[in-house]
């Protein structure tokens, strides 16, 4: 490969090939390993299945164009076949079902009517931990539901002209309460349109997923679901604290600490066992009381405990302690959510693994303590 | 921009603009629509620092000419400094550092001899959810160490050119023993190379990553951790089962089923509580002597239980019941790892929501049942 006349020349571009489609990568001789290594990005990024695609649509070229003979026509058409089904077909590597289903789209009267709704888990707020799904159904959706929990970095990466609808939820006020939320949904996707419906971390973890499909299914309503990386393994992975490790922790547990009342509803018992880290999800303003009942029903109080503030963003910051001591650490620290409280031994891995900066490990920058 | 002469081999292409990094797509006129929404993808997926990246490879390269007289040692010097900690400064918007850092990185008498060890959680299976920064890693690495729960489809997308290492596990027959992967991804590094040791799944649940960091901590050499999608909720998504549901579910928690002595060491009184979702890693040999322990400590025999095989790959599979009856309906299935088992009345969902395949809902084929 490195004599290849086509890469070796730095005037000449890089070429990736999913033939008929072609894509070219040059920096006119000004940064040439980097044009390689984008080279290098786009051939593993770029499925080859795209070749098989652009295939598809040169089969049906003429096809399209004697059937609609106005070019918006034409271009809705080719939107709905190279995004949706179709597509999907091809990638999962179903050829005869795919020219099968656009023979039938295009001997169909009418273009389908009812919309979709793609139910997308965002993660815990670096861009980076997108998966390739999320990001491919944030580019195809005509419409983005998003609440509070979606960093502006993430939505930053959506189709810049698809319509944006921002639906809270502070706490304590809910710009739209669910209900709603879920009617809107249908509602929009009943329009025809393509919904991204994107939530913060992981739409079935405390994300209400199971109530928004409950509505789109009922209404025979076409949904996908894309998992997400949940608050819990972002914010464990760069905070350096592991959920499971064979010396300290055999389970793991998540639940969610909303006060109401100013108690919590949680089972204590279940809770308060040895041998497993327990994760805390939106649980800041009732730390003072989780931390209190935690020990009241049976835990130590020098068991190890971190809250995480807006976890894998650059201004994480993480504050560890113990039961005892936790909340007098993060009092009148201005803490904004998102926020992540585990507890358990294996908090204590984080000052072993280096992970406060010391220099002895040289972590990328987005891992070191702030 | 259009009319670059360098790019107009290219029909018309459409361009994405990383001044001084170019990349046009084309599809000759054969598939006009398709290239502009790889065009728009494009757009989106190769972040602007690009651009900010690419001027600093042209602002150093007389610089770096000089410095160095081989052309191997100049292409050395780019790769690492266009994929390691340089670049994550600029993509982190901290440029006067990143312009500082290969100042100082052009000065040194000898480039660095310590690699770096980037412990990767791949996903459940399904390439597509990989996140962004998972395969930026593995692309960069010279080594991959991996094992048996990752599968082939990702490996598909590491860098062609780099080393692959197996290091088991098959149950019952681990091909290194944990300690020796622990030596060997420090050894690695300490040759000066980029290992990428890649997991199903995150790396701190069930992973053992905890394990072989602390041996790199103990011996400071740099690593970076990156969280995946868990098994729990690929599967949980891909097989329509919310983990937590205003209704049905609080809380969630995950464990392992594996046998030891024909028995399981699991705290059966946490387990079998009401309101929570258990989900169980590893459990398949095990799945009769769960289902018994789980009734005998107190959970009705009517709970819905399902097992997911292979979640979220093409051949995936799911198996619904009970904890009376899906030991049953799995037996003699002939059931293939990596397999996840979901206990709760979170997995009655599943039906309500037309996850069947009933066609009421046009899943994508992805989520349909097989």
């Amino acid at each position: 490969v490195v004599d290849n006349p086509k890469l070796c020349s730095f005037i000449m571009p890089a070429i990736i090939d999913r033939s008929p489609l072609m894509i070219a990568v040059s920096s006119g001789g000004a940064a040439p390993v980097f044009a390689r290594l984008v080279r290098a990005r786009l051939e593993s990024t770029i499925p080859a299945a795209y070749g098989k695609l652009a295939q598809l649509s040169e089969h049906f070229r003429a096809q399209v164009k004697a059937r609609f003979a106005q070019a918006n026509d034409r271009r809705g058409f080719w939107e709905r076949v190279l995004q949706g089904r179709i597509a999907e077909l091809i990638f999962s590597g179903r050829e005869a079902e795919a020219y099968a289903a656009t023979e039938t789209a295009l001997a169909a009267a009418e273009p389908a009517t009812v919309g979709e709704v793609y139910l997308v888990g965002a993660g815990p707020g670096d861009p980076d931990l997108l998966t390739f799904r999320a990001l491919r159904l944030m580019q195809q959706a005509d419409v983005l539901v998003y609440d509070r929990l979606v960093s502006s970095a993430i939505l930053d990466l959506a189709r810049r002209d698809a319509e944006r609808i921002y639906v809270g939820k502070e706490r304590n006020f809910h710009t739209l309460r669910q209900e709603e939320i879920n009617r809107l949904l249908a509602d929009l996707a009943k329009q025809g349109r393509r919904v991204c419906r994107l939530k913060g971390g992981d739409p079935f973890i405390f994300g209400r997923g199971g109530e928004e499909i409950d509505t789109l299914a009922a209404e025979g309503i076409p949904f996908q679901v894309v998992p997400g990386i949940t608050a819990a393994t972002g914010c464990a992975a760069y905070a350096g604290i592991p959920l499971t490790h064979r010396d300290y922790a055999q389970a793991c547990m998540f639940v969610t600490g909303h006060l109401k009342d100013n108690s919590m509803n949680l089972n204590w018992a279940a809770l308060c066992q040895p041998h497993q880290t327990i994760v805390i999800y939106m649980g800041l303003t009732g730390l003072d009381i989780l931390c209190k009942e935690l020990i009241e029903h049976g835990l130590p109080a020098v068991l190890p405990a971190a809250l995480i503030e807006q976890g894998t963003l650059p201004q994480q910051r993480v504050f560890s302690g113990t039961l005892a001591t936790l909340p007098s650490l993060v009092a009148g620290q201005d803490i904004r959510a998102p926020t992540l409280i585990i507890v358990g031994e294996v908090v204590r891995l984080r000052a072993k693994f280096g992970w406060y900066g010391a220099g002895q490990t040289a972590l990328s920058p987005i891992l070191r303590d702030r």
